[in-house]
């Protein structure tokens, strides 16, 4: 890439992240960056696209340098409104996070971090979603900044692959503690939910949701496996579910 | 299955939509039904999950006949729910839908209706989201009926995929003009968003999204051209979003 790379940089914890600062500051240094992201927390908020309701969208000023905009909107309509009505084109490289909490195994369906960089993808766009294994406000990301910019590096000097995004996790270890990286697949873990019942000041139940991750299947090549290990993961992720290897079973059903 | 099968219903478009009385109605016949769904329209809520506020769910009166409750989730709420605090076990069956509009391709990351599916199936219980591709809200589901029946019959006779869910879409024709049911894959496509832009009684900008849905690659073995040629479809769904194919391309990355 000759001129400067334009980096759209978005994230699912909101504009004023901790995290999302710490990229901002990262990507700087490879690129012209614009940034549209949430003005609120968006966690969990997997593919959602907002359909009910307008969109909202301003300049921010918490960066000074930088042409920052929040919106209403979920992870995806931040990229949605970043290609089509901020840049009126796409950029040459967008990166989402970094997440406050891991993203890997099945945490991608429910990720808003990893949404974005999906829609990323499917717009063929070169597209990384990062996160911390660390769900603290106040994590410390020197460890994660380190990953950012080799993979920020690694990406702009070989060839993207089409219609796949990245997702990199790094596991909450020391700087000096962190292994390397690994390429390897998505674990088969899920979360094992249970629901805590509270009742409000007016005797109503509600219920917020908590759990446990578990794996269904332990194995070597997985992103959970590595994260334990001390290593930082990339998943290649991309966006056809189909389970191709049943497709044949399913014609014999009578 | 010797026993009737206890089967849970969800939705994207609230438990007031037609679609789901539509579904009740039809998959009572096959065993006993409990209902969990939104309060409200969630439609492309994608896999989001709540975690930001507090959960309620209310036994509904809608259906007499029925044990049926509303919550202020998402859909992937409502299967959580539904099996951690209202069944306490996995039913035999999930179906979700029948969703007011398509779910073909790659709506289906975007989908409410597909996401409680691709729950079910992470929880390997058998799970079906059915959908028709027509919007409107008084749409006639009389075709949606028969195949949802059809396609019931199917998987309560057959051995179901494991961690594998149904994704149903239906054409919206006279029930005289379908064809029949295609198993095949997701097709490759992609909404091409815009903006409308609209200015508020005080002056201010907001945006509705709008777009047209565009194929990346047009093939015959796909949702989107069965559909076009008069057939239900019927992609079987998985959760690993691997791009399995391209891990080792970039193990070479330098």
């Amino acid at each position: 890439m000759m001129s400067k790379p334009l980096i759209l940089v978005t994230n699912d914890d909101g504009i004023s992240a901790k995290g999302i600062e710490v990229l901002i500051r990262t990507v700087q240094k490879f690129g012209d960056v614009v940034v549209v992201a949430p003005d609120k927390a968006q966690s969990g908020m997997g593919h959602a696209i907002t359909v009910n309701h307008p969109l909202r969208i301003s300049r921010s000023k918490l960066f000074n340098d930088i042409e920052a905009y929040s919106t209403n909107g979920t992870p995806v309509d931040c990229v949605k409104l970043g290609i089509y009505e901020v840049l009126n084109k796409k950029p040459d490289l967008l990166v989402s996070g970094i997440n406050h909490g891991a993203n890997f195994s099945t945490n991608v369906l429910y990720s808003g971090t990893m949404s974005a960089a999906v829609e990323g993808a499917m717009e063929n766009i070169p597209s990384i979603g990062f996160s911390l294994c660390d769900f603290s406000a106040d994590a410390d990301f020197s460890g994660a900044q380190q990953i950012v910019e080799e993979v920020i590096q690694l990406s702009l000097r070989n060839p993207f692959p089409k219609h796949v995004c990245l997702n990199v996790n790094i596991p909450s270890i020391p700087k000096e503690e962190l292994k390397g990286i690994q390429f390897c697949k998505q674990a088969a873990a899920f979360w094992d939910d249970r629901f805590e019942r509270r009742q409000d000041p007016f005797g109503h139940d509600y219920y917020w949701m908590t759990g446990n991750f578990r794996e269904i299947a332990v194995e070597k090549d997985t992103d959970l496996f590595f994260i334990k290990s001390g290593y930082a993961t990339i998943v290649p992720t991309q966006f056809d579910m189909t389970a191709h290897t049943v497709i044949n079973d399913l014609k014999n059903w009578k």
